[in-house]
């Protein structure tokens, strides 16, 4: 059978009730019209930040199991990849193993890497991850850690422009990954500093604070310059308080709007100097952010006992606190569809050039 | 929280590749505008059609697990519940004892049952769940088995219109199930000599054969007849050979479909004499036979290789003949989403009224 054109083999976590992992990903994907594979590294009651949740985590051997009967019936034939968070080392091998393998079967594929470690500086998940994680690095199509996940992986404490330019370095470098996207960047002050004007938050009432800055940076279009990669970035505004599952979102949204070979008069609609990886970047930022706000203002609307902001003291003391307060927050992607499905560019969210980023 | 309005919890089996059980009906729901939540009973590569398939099934105990989680965290509160095939008696009591505490909290509960438990004369679950689907009847707002569940379930063999009556009475009356769809009953010579002649096939050169009827029976609407029942029923036109997947998508669509409090004039939009369960079930025979449609005819585009016809022979001497085929059959919903959005009456298949079916 010849290769579908769109055929996405998304592998992460489930749940049954709300939007992290594969509930965050695969309905927006097959909105866009993408058949999805779906395998199912966990099967919980609900994501862990409610503090209680139920289920099982899929063993290695039940992976490994599921991935040689599909290889065995000529099902494992996906023009896409996309992984997400994977339940403990043994797992993560095994799905290593299989990239591997479509990766040399496949040249072509598009494997969106988030190499799910841990954020705000804790890990969670096992250390002996990270050096699977670094293995798994070269046959990624994009990766899309966070800030914190850029130091484990590169080693390299992110403290000014000098020490993100080295991170860059050796993820495209020493790793290979030809497309970086570090989506939400706290603006600290040095980065804050560094921004090229036409980037940096307009200047208003706003605390700069209030912004997260999306990166990417793309060594395949360096249009005979020396820079080792062509980035953009662009400062999103934050939302208060902590929304689940909007990285696995992101990341799906980059996969499906991601064409290597997409044509420079698209490209140029959003605006000039675009690269294919801006241009996903670009929809993936616009459609994540208008879920978030939709969600936001759903949750704005619930009665006050179901958006108590973040309290860890008071969470401690009631524990019910915090759960009404996450299902309040949980993804309205359902009722946000018409935003996933949109094509619309007029109102997109366009990265920037950053274009004197290696020379500054 | 108030209960929300639209809120699916959805039991039944997962495939990461292609479209039966949970893979059938979550999408289609989505697009619906319900929030689904998804408890998964088997993680699988891909349905047992195929012959070789590989993962696990949820034992009762992490099914118990996962909904005392759920309960626990006051996200048990769907407004309706659908459920589909269950691997082994031990996790169907368990779902049968979750179904029955939710339609004590909520009496307005829409709960559509799809006792699965085999098919043309063969029984594809261990005995022992006869009579646990036997002590859910009662719980369900509507049950869509097939005309074999029919049999098993009501211990009624159907060999003419009086054991046709006899087995809806049992369902109704001994079981108190208010609303019956059987979704596919071949039209063999008795059936058709009953049928009415507007429900009927149009006669022509096609093999009455080629029709499976549709038949749906509600005793709620009985206005003042001393009937037990309105019926209903449609001929739907068959497609050659075997798709999976296909009774899952039509619960679905009869759970997103069914407004016991429809206006009277939505309903009059289809035609006199609907009642929510014809409405329903018009709107999922349409639905999923336009699905049909579209897969059958991209089957029939694939090389030669990949559209083989069923031949248990052939198959048997050569495994990847049948699952070339199968792959070919999935059911190409994502391809027809606008399908299942679509609003639009014009085209609907509509169930007629069989206005003597009690007293002929």
């Amino acid at each position: 059978m010849s290769k579908a054109p769109a055929r996405v083999l998304s592998i992460q976590s489930h749940v049954a009730f709300g939007y992290v992992g594969g509930k965050a990903a695969v309905f927006p994907l097959q909105c866009l019209g993408f058949d999805v594979d779906v395998v199912n590294t966990v099967n919980f009651s609900n994501h862990t930040g409610y503090g209680r949740f139920g289920g099982s985590r899929t063993t290695a051997e039940e992976l490994s199991e599921m991935f040689r009967a599909l290889e065995e019936n000529g099902l494992l034939r996906p023009s896409r990849l996309l992984t997400g968070y994977i339940a403990g080392a043994a797992a993560l091998s095994t799905v290593a193993g299989l990239a591997s393998r479509l990766r040399q079967h496949d040249p072509e594929l598009i494997y969106v890497l988030d190499p799910v470690l841990g954020d705000a500086g804790k890990l969670y998940v096992a250390p002996e991850c990270i050096p699977i994680y670094q293995s798994m690095l070269p046959l990624a199509t994009v990766i899309t850690p966070n800030w914190f996940e850029v130091e484990t992986l590169t080693r390299v404490e992110l403290t000014d422009l000098t020490s993100l330019k080295r991170a860059l370095r050796v993820l495209h470098e020493e790793y290979g990954v030809p497309n970086v996207i570090i989506s939400s960047m706290i603006l600290k002050h040095w980065l804050k500093g560094a921004l090229p004007k036409h980037i940096a938050p307009t200047p208003s009432q706003d605390d700069p604070s209030d912004y997260l800055l999306c990166l990417c940076s793309t060594s395949n279009n360096t249009d005979n310059t020396t820079d080792l990669s062509v980035v953009h970035a662009y400062a999103v505004p934050c939302l208060p308080g902590y929304f689940s599952g909007v990285g696995d979102l992101f990341s799906a949204m980059v996969l499906a709007h991601l064409q290597p070979t997409i044509s420079p008069s698209v490209l140029q609609q959003l605006g000039a100097d675009q690269t294919p990886l801006s241009y996903a970047a670009s929809m993936a930022v616009t459609k994540t952010h208008a879920i978030l706000s939709l969600t936001h203002e759903y949750a704005q609307n619930l009665p006050e006992d179901e958006r108590l902001p973040t309290d860890d003291e008071k969470d401690k003391l009631d524990p019910e606190r915090k759960i009404r307060r996450m299902r309040g927050r949980e993804l309205r992607l359902v009722q946000g569809q018409n935003i996933i499905r949109s094509a619309d560019l007029t109102d997109c969210r366009r990265m920037e050039r950053w274009s004197d980023f290696w020379s500054s």
